[in-house]
């Protein structure tokens, strides 16, 4: 079949072995796939990822392992990152998502969607409704996310908070917490970066004209070193800091403010798959505006390139 | 009078003019000082501080701006540290430790304890039971910061916290947090390090020996980069880290657990003065066993040499 496999570099090949599913998963033929922020960083060598990569997909199910699972045959789904043990304290405690011996589609120890077919436990797996096209359908796992910082804010009363990065996944979660009736100001660094978040109806303003501690929650959504300092540099005394994003290791990082202004920083990671999937049924979320391209897999690697370009969004990848 | 003075280097001098109190505030005669892990990083030019350092201290109130303060009068008196604006929204809703205007005794704006004399406003002055001497009233402001962590760990039920870093504020901390009915490990990196939290009644260990994700709850009072890290490892998914100390900035640091395991991490500060000289009072903390050494101010610099060789833990200054 048709793969993108990461070795010392990403290759696109055509003779990669279809995957057999196992007795409690499903075969998965790839419709659409959505290039993220943590593919690119796989890219360069982080997590020493070796295989396919790609997490975020819309598929359809054409054939199981086992046929107590026949009922998922031509469903079409997308599907949830984490493969634990089920055994484990951290997965009956919290879920698979924290499981240390978890795999995970195309980051740890699975071959992950960017080729032809791809194999999820069907327990992962969620349908999807009619009315939801793949378009809109492969951004559920990167909702899913933003719903997470959502739900970790919940606690707060509405009030204002700033979204530092207003790239794909900043835009998600600005998103999500205005609709949850946030105050929600994007901050970018360039007026070109806040066309679409402005477009998307939400208040927008350059990092580098707010004053130091001006909000009292923050969110950094920046990907990297550079926009957590400016988000950490925003956070008012007591504040709290939602930390999104991954950064390469061993950044040279000053957390002295966290200690004398007494922040709480909150590491959030994956989200609920089932409310993100209903959110973009009800369509108040544009995520087709995110998209910046589509490429077949043959040119997967050209499409990496275009989605390591500053500014550019989503970029997909389809058969 | 005498002082310790931070220029380039610090030096001891004997010409440095006494200090007068303004309207609002007292002149204390000193007894007794504490070198903490602040005024070692001052030393070494954290912070750009200049002046007279020194914020832990027992004195005797000898004059006061205004006659309206007479009360304060040879008053035996420990003092916050943390002179704020009294105006601005951050003195209003948290108190002065978080006013972006203020001054901090011996850290910024404000010459410190280390001399003869030191001004305070009469607003941070607390007067100390009888019955707490010197050599124990000196701790208040630590056992402050450390009780600060437990308000922080109150909505926890009681159970299993690591403490990394068993010097002098990580000892203080376990001890407050251990009486708070939390089931306290202290974590250090040699066994001769341990012997005191053990003669404390402390349970300890080696942080290396312990296994990756090992513990909930973790308080980072290692005051640097090595123990931050270490403490992250030992902290499980979803679990919460307080970060209590402050080290060089720049440092090379790895967030990205944090975001994957979703971490909580705290910043941890100042606390409660008057708590704290109860909790002396009860005499439940028995902080004297701290004192690795007792110097007069003409001794200071060598006083700062001794407090910065490693395992040792408090070191006083006397007039």
């Amino acid at each position: 079949m048709q793969a993108l496999v990461l070795a010392d570099t990403l290759t696109y090949r055509t003779d990669f072995a279809e995957p057999v599913p196992a007795a409690d998963a499903a075969l998965i033929e790839l419709s659409l796939a959505g290039i993220c922020a943590t593919d690119l960083e796989l890219a360069q060598g982080y997590a020493g990822f070796r295989g396919i990569p790609g997490h975020e997909f819309v598929g359809r199910v054409v054939a199981v392992g086992d046929q107590q699972h026949n009922a998922w045959r031509q469903q079409r789904v997308v599907g949830s990152i984490n493969i634990g043990c089920q055994t484990c304290p951290e997965c009956l405690q919290h879920g698979p998502e924290h499981c240390a011996h978890r795999c995970v589609l195309g980051i740890r120890g699975q071959h992950g969607a960017f080729a032809d077919y791809l194999t999820l436990p069907v327990r992962n797996l969620h349908p999807i409704a009619d009315t939801v096209p793949d378009r809109a359908a492969v951004f559920t796992e990167p909702l899913a996310a933003a719903l997470n910082v959502a739900e970790q804010l919940a606690q707060r009363p509405a009030g204002e908070i700033a979204v530092v990065g207003p790239g794909r996944l900043g835009l998600l979660i600005g998103k999500v917490l205005a609709l949850a009736g946030h105050d929600v100001v994007m901050l970018g660094r360039t007026p070109a970066s806040l066309a679409l978040p402005a477009a998307w109806g939400l208040r927008t303003g350059l990092a580098l004209d707010c004053p130091d501690n001006r909000f009292a929650c923050v969110v950094d959504a920046s990907g990297n070193a550079a926009g957590f300092a400016q988000a950490l540099r925003l956070t008012r005394p007591r504040g709290t800091l939602v930390l999104k994003s991954t950064f390469a290791a061993g950044a040279a990082l000053d957390l002295s403010k966290i200690v004398v202004a007494e922040i709480t920083l909150l590491g959030s990671r994956c989200g609920p798959f089932a409310k993100a999937l209903e959110l973009l049924a009800q369509g108040d979320v544009p995520v087709e505006t995110l998209i910046d391209g589509e490429y077949p897999l043959r040119d997967g690697v050209a499409a990496f390139a275009h989605a390591a370009q500053p500014g550019v969004r989503k970029i997909l990848l389809s058969r």
